[in-house]
C-alpha cells in the first residue's frame, strides 16, 4: 500500500506533530508539549476526514487519550487495543501512518479500523464491538506464560480502550467476569472505559480530580487491601451523586461498584481531555501490579471541533466536509436506500397491525427503525449492542403472538447465530429477520461484509430466506414477512441506494418458496437441449440482465429467473430450468454453502444434475478489502462480464469465439 | 408420543403426588402438604432417573422450588421458563407428564429438556444455557402490549429460573442490562437465581430468613422508593459478610448490588429447600408490580438423596442406578471415547511444547481437558459459560505466539460464531478449535446436535477443517493442529466411543489439504468411464466401507477415499475421482452447505461436474429427535444401506435389479 502514500499536505503547519512520527517521539515531551501535540493532532484529524469522510466524532473524543497513552506506555511492546477501532484515526497518525492517512477508507488505502496487517501498533484488529477486553486478557495471560519460560521476555502492559456502548455487550461482560480469575498476567490488563455518553455532564471538578488522582496514586494502591471497604464505597458514592437517576434510565453500567464486584480495581472518573490528569494517572497505573484495572474516563464525542460539538450526532460518521464551516458535502439526490424502503413498508403495515414490533441492537438509524420508533414508541425496542439478547427477546415476543422484526446487519447477526438456531428456528417461532447490509458493503470493508448469512442460516431446517432483486420486491417481501406466522423468516438486502423504480402504494404478499421467470429465453441457440438459464438471487439480477443483453447480442439470449427465495427452494422452477437448458448458472451475493449449494444439492438428489451444466457463482473464498461496492463485485467476479464469460465457457464457446 | 405412555409404577406409593396431575391441584394445599408433595416428588424423580439415566442432580435441587412456583403462580397462564431445562424433570412430573416420565430421553419419549411441543407448561424450550431472561422479558413486554390492545387480555407473571453458572454468560447479562428499560410489562418479570454453588455454605439462619421475608413483604415494597438506599445496602452487606473472599475468587456475581445496579429489585438470599420461606415470598413477588425482580435462592444440587449429596458431582448426569445404594450401572468396558483420544494426544504434545494452552467454556470434563488441567494448571483456562470470550481470549493468546486450543462442542461454538469470523479467521490467527460432539449426539437430541459447523465454518475464507475417520486419524489431526501456525484450524469429532484400534505411541503430522485413497476400485463395472467413487469426510467412513463391501458383492466395488479435510479441499483428489468414475458420492456428518457443497462448487468451477454424477449425502433438512446415534443416522439416511442405494440409483440400476 506504500504506493498510495504521498507528501503530507499539512507538513509545516503543525510543528510539534511534525516531530512525532512514532510514539517514541512523545516520551520526552512535557505535559504542555503533549497538550500542543494533541491540539495539532486534532486539527490534522479534522483536515484528514474533511477530505476522506469517516468516523470523525469518536476520533475527536480520544485525541488526548491517544497522546497520553502513547506517551506513557511503551507501545508497541505494550499492547494497545482500540475496541471497534473506528476511533483510531489519531492513533494511526502518530504511529507511522500520517503519510497515508488521507487514503483512509479509500480504495487501496488505510482501513477505517485497526488492522494487524497495517501496523505493529495495531496488535488486534477490530470493527465489531466489545472484543478488546477478551483479546487483551488473552495477551496479558500469554505474556506471563511466555515470560515464565523465558526470563528475557518482559511482561507487558495491555491496554484495552472500550466505549460505554461497547462495554454493555455480553461479550465484554464475559471478559470482565473472567479477568480477575483468568490467571497470572491478568493484573497487567488495563481497561479504559471511554465514557462519552453525551446526555450526562462529566463529573469533573476539584473534588473529582482529587479523588481520581488519589485513588490511582501508587501509595494509595499499596494500601488497597487494608483500605478495601473505603475504596469500594468512594467511587460508588461519587457516581451515585452525579448520575443516580440516569443510570437506570439508560440501563448502562457506570458505577465503580459493579466493576469492583467483578474483581477490577476501579479508578475514576477522569476528565479524558485533561492531559494534566491523564498522564500522571496513566503513569501510576503503568507502574502498579494491582490490576486488572478499570480506568473510567469521561470524554466528549466530537470534542474540540465546534461544528462536531454542535451537531446532534457529534459527527459520528461524516461525508467529506468544509473544515471552516463544517458543512458536509451532500450526496447527489438519488433514489431512497434499501433501508428506507424496508422501513416504509414496515411502518405502513404496523399502522394497521399492532402485533408488529421492531427490535434493533443499537442501530436505530442504520436500520431505518428510527422512523418506526417515532411512530410506535411502545413497539420499538433498542436493546443496545446485544444481538444475542435481541434475537431471543424477539423469540419470547413471538411465543405470545406478536410479530417481531429483528433488524440486524448481516455481519452482526453472526453474534446471535446460536440464538437464531436454538431459540427461534428449532422452535419454529415466527421471528422476522430484516438483514440489512447483506453482501459487500463498500468502505467499511471485509469486517462488515454480509457474506455468510445465506450459508449460516440456510443450513437451518425450516428457515425461510428471501432476497429482493429490487425495491418493489423489497416492499413485497417486507409485507410477506409481516403476514408470515408459520416460522422464522429472513429478508436480506444490501447497503446503498435502490434503483429509483416507481413504487406501488404498498407491498404485495408473495408466495413462499416461489421464484419468477424474468425473461424467457428467445430463439434456441441450437446447442443441445437449449441454451442458458441464469437463476439469480437478490440484486445481482441487474447485472444478470446486463449479461443477458450481451449474451443475446451473441445470439444466445438466456432465460433469466429471479429465485426470490434461497430457502425453501422453488424446486419446480429449478427443475424446469435444469431440464430445459444446457447450462444453469446460479448467482448470489453470498459465499459458498448458500443458494448455489442448495440448488446443487437438489439437482444432485433428483439426478437432474447429470444432464445440466451447473455453474454456481458466489462470492469467492477470500476477504475483499474496502472499495466501492461495484469494484468489490468486480473483484468478486460477480459483475456482468463475468456472468457472460461463465455462460460462454459453460457452453464450450472458446475464448477466441468469445472475442469474435 | 402417547403410545409410549403407560401405567405409573409408583401409583399408590405417593398418596399426595397421586392427587397432583396438574399444578392446579397444588393450589389448595397447605404448606405442610406442599412439603409432602415435594418429598414424594423427589422420590418419584429419583426412581424415574434410576430407570432412565439423565440429569438428576439439578432436578433434585429444585424440587421444592418447582412445587412452590406451581402452587403460587397461575401456570401455564403465568409463564415459567427453566433455563437450560435439564432441571425440569420434577416440573414435567407435576405438569401432566407423570405417565410418560419413564420415557425420558428414550427413543420416542419425553425430551431431557423443556420443549414447547411437549406441553403448554413449557412456554419456551431450552437446552443451551442463559436464554431464559431474554425470552421471559420478551414475553412480559408482549403481554403488556397485547393487554393494552385487548382489556380482556391479562398481564401475566413471567418467571425465569436460571442457575448461577448460566447467569454468568454474556447473553444473560445483556438481558438483565435491558430488563429495567425494556418497556412496560417488564415489571412482571421475576428472575429466580438458583444458586447451587456447592463450595459455599448457604447463608441461611434467622436473620437471613427475617431479612428476606421483610424485603419481599408487600408493605416493604410499597416503601421501596422512600427506603431505596437502605434497601440497596442491606442485601449487599449481608452478602459481603458471608461471601466476600470467595466472591472474587470464583469470579461470580452474587451481590445484590450488582443486580440493583442493573435495575432489578433484589430479594434474597432465600433457602430454596424451605417451603415455609419460599411460598410466602413467591406470593409477595407475585402480587407486587415493583419488578423486574431478582430472587436469589440457595439450593443444593442433589438435595435430599443421600448418594447424590455424597457424590462429588452431585449426580449431575447419571446412568441408570440402584435407588437404595445409588450404585450406577457401569457401561460395559469399551474403547476410549473420541474425547479421551483427543486429550491424550494434546497432553502428550503439551508435555514437550509449553506454547500449547487449552481453553474450555465450563466443560472441563466433557472436553477431556480436566486431565490437561491436572497436568498443566497454568496453561488451562476454564472461562465459564462464555464461548464468545473463550474464542477471542484464545485469539489474543495466539497473537503472542501461544498455541491455544479452544475445546468447544459443535453446538456451543455457534455461540461464538462472530468471534471465530471476526477475531480469528479474518486475522488469520492460529487458534485451534477442538470441536467435540460433531454430528448427531444421541440422547441429548436436536438441541445438542453438531450439524452445522462444516457449513458455518467452511464458508469462512482461510479456515482449515479436519474430520478424523477413526481414532488414529484423530491422534494425527490433533498432532497436526498443534504444529499448524499458519492460521485457524479446526478438528471435529463425534460423541461416543472409538473403534478400539491399536494406537500408535503418538500422532503423526499429516499434510494439510490432502485426503487419502482408502480402497482402490477393483474390477471396472463396465459402465461408462468406470463405476463409483465414494469420498467420505469423518467417521462415516466405517459405514462407507460396509457399503463398499455390499457394492462389491453386486460386482460394483467402489473406490473409497477419506477426504480428511473439508477445507482446504484436496482438489487433486476430487478431480481425479470425478475424472475416473461415473458416479461420485460425498458423505459427511453435517448439513447442506458443507463438504459436499464445497466439492460441488469446485467441480462446477472446473467443469468436471458436467461429466460425473455427483451425489452429496448430508444430514437431511430436518431436526432429528433424541435416539441412539445409530438410529439417528438411520433417520438421516446416512447408514450403509442408504449409501448403497444412492450408488445404485446414480448408476441407473433399477430397484428390481437392486433386489436381485
Amino acid at each position: 500500500m506504500s504506493d498510495t502514500s504521498g507528501p503530507i499536505p499539512t507538513r509545516g503547519r503543525f510543528p510539534l506533530l511534525d516531530r512525532v512520527s512514532h510514539p517514541v517521539d512523545l516520551r520526552n515531551l512535557s505535559i504542555d508539549q503533549l497538550k500542543q501535540v494533541a491540539d495539532e493532532l486534532r486539527s490534522e484529524t479534522v483536515e484528514t476526514v474533511s477530505t476522506t469522510g469517516g468516523h470523525l466524532g469518536a476520533s475527536l473524543g480520544v485525541v488526548e487519550l491517544t497522546v497520553a497513552i502513547h506517551a506513557v506506555f511503551d507501545t508497541p511492546d505494550d499492547r494497545l487495543i482500540w475496541d471497534v477501532g473506528h476511533q483510531a484515526y489519531p492513533h494511526k497518525i502518530i504511529t507511522g501512518r500520517r503519510d497515508r492517512i488521507r487514503t483512509l477508507r479509500q480504495p487501496g488505502g488505510l482501513s477505517g479500523f485497526t488492522r494487524r496487517s497495517e501496523s505493529e501498533y495495531d496488535p488486534f484488529g477490530a470493527a465489531h464491538s466489545s472484543t478488546s477486553i477478551s483479546a487483551g486478557l488473552g495477551m496479558a495471560v500469554a505474556h506471563h506464560l511466555r515470560a515464565e519460560e523465558d526470563p528475557s521476555y518482559r511482561e507487558r502492559n495491555v491496554i484495552a480502550v472500550i466505549g460505554d456502548g461497547s462495554i454493555s455487550a455480553g461479550m465484554a461482560y464475559e471478559a470482565m467476569n473472567n479477568a480477575a480469575v483468568a490467571g497470572e498476567g491478568a493484573e497487567r490488563l488495563i481497561v479504559i472505559l471511554n465514557d462519552n455518553e453525551m446526555s450526562i455532564a462529566p463529573p469533573v471538578g476539584s473534588m473529582s480530580n482529587y479523588l481520581s488522582r488519589l485513588m490511582s496514586s501508587r501509595q494509595f494502591m499499596g494500601l488497597r487491601d487494608l483500605a478495601g471497604k473505603f475504596v469500594k464505597k468512594l467511587p460508588n458514592r461519587l457516581e451515585r451523586t452525579a448520575k443516580k437517576a440516569e443510570e437506570y434510565a439508560r440501563g448502562m453500567i457506570t458505577g465503580g461498584t459493579l466493576f469492583e464486584e467483578l474483581g477490577f480495581y476501579y479508578v475514576g472518573p477522569v476528565d479524558g481531555h485533561d492531559m494534566t490528569q491523564l498522564v500522571p494517572i496513566l503513569r501510576n497505573l503503568r507502574d502498579t501490579d494491582q490490576g486488572p484495572i478499570l480506568l473510567h474516563v469521561i470524554t466528549e464525542k466530537g470534542h474540540g471541533y465546534k461544528p462536531a460539538e454542535a451537531a446532534g450526532d457529534k459527527y459520528h460518521a461524516v461525508a467529506k466536509f468544509n473544515v471552516v464551516t463544517g458543512e458536509q458535502k451532500k450526496a447527489p439526490p438519488g433514489p431512497p436506500s434499501w433501508t428506507n424502503i424496508f422501513a416504509r413498508e414496515l411502518i405502513d403495515r404496523a399502522s394497521t397491525d399492532n402485533r408488529i414490533a421492531a427490535i434493533t441492537a443499537a442501530m436505530p438509524s442504520g436500520t431505518g427503525l428510527d422512523k418506526f420508533a417515532t411512530k410506535f414508541p411502545d413497539r420499538f425496542f433498542d436493546v443496545g449492542i446485544a444481538e444475542q439478547h435481541a434475537v431471543t427477546f424477539a423469540a419470547g415476543m413471538a411465543t405470545e403472538g406478536l410479530r417481531p422484526f429483528c433488524a440486524i446487519y448481516s455481519t452482526f447477526l453472526q453474534r446471535a447465530y446460536d440464538q437464531v438456531m436454538h431459540d427461534v428456528v428449532l422452535q419454529k417461532l415466527p421471528v422476522r429477520f430484516a438483514i440489512d447490509r447483506a453482501g459487500l458493503v463498500g468502505a467499511d470493508g471485509a469486517t462488515h461484509a454480509g457474506s455468510f448469512d445465506i450459508a449460516y442460516l440456510g443450513c437451518l431446517p425450516g428457515m425461510t430466506i428471501m432476497a429482493p432483486s429490487d425495491e418493489i420486491e423489497l416492499l413485497n417481501m417486507t409485507a410477506t414477512a409481516c403476514e408470515f406466522d408459520e416460522g422464522p423468516i429472513a429478508l436480506r438486502y444490501p447497503r446503498g441506494n435502490t434503483y429509483g423504480l416507481e413504487l406501488p402504494a404498498k407491498g404485495e404478499i408473495i408466495q413462499i418458496g416461489k421464484g419468477r421467470i424474468v425473461r424467457e429465453m428467445g430463439q434456441q441457440s441450437g446447442r443441445e437441449k437449449g441454451g442458458i438459464a441464469i437463476l439469480s438471487l437478490g440484486p445481482r439480477l441487474q447485472e444478470v440482465l446486463k449479461a443477458a443483453d450481451q449474451l443475446a447480442a451473441h445470439g444466445l439470449p438466456p432465460t433469466v429467473a429471479d429465485a426470490r427465495f434461497a430457502k425453501p427452494l422453488d424446486t419446480q422452477l429449478v427443475e424446469q430450468l435444469a431440464r430445459d437448458h444446457a447450462v444453469l448458472i446460479t448467482i448470489e451475493e453470498g459465499s459458498v454453502g448458500g443458494f448455489g449449494s442448495f440448488v446443487a444439492q437438489h439437482l444432485s438428489k433428483t439426478g437432474l444434475l447429470d444432464n445440466v451444466r451447473l455453474r454456481t457463482m458466489t462470492l469467492p473464498d477470500m476477504f475483499i478489502d474496502h472499495d466501492s461496492q461495484f469494484e468489490q463485485y468486480n473483484v468478486a467476479h460477480l459483475n456482468a462480464p463475468y456472468i457472460v464469460k461463465t455462460a460462454l465457457n459453460a457452453l464450450g464457446v472458446s475464448a477466441s469465439e468469445q472475442i469474435a
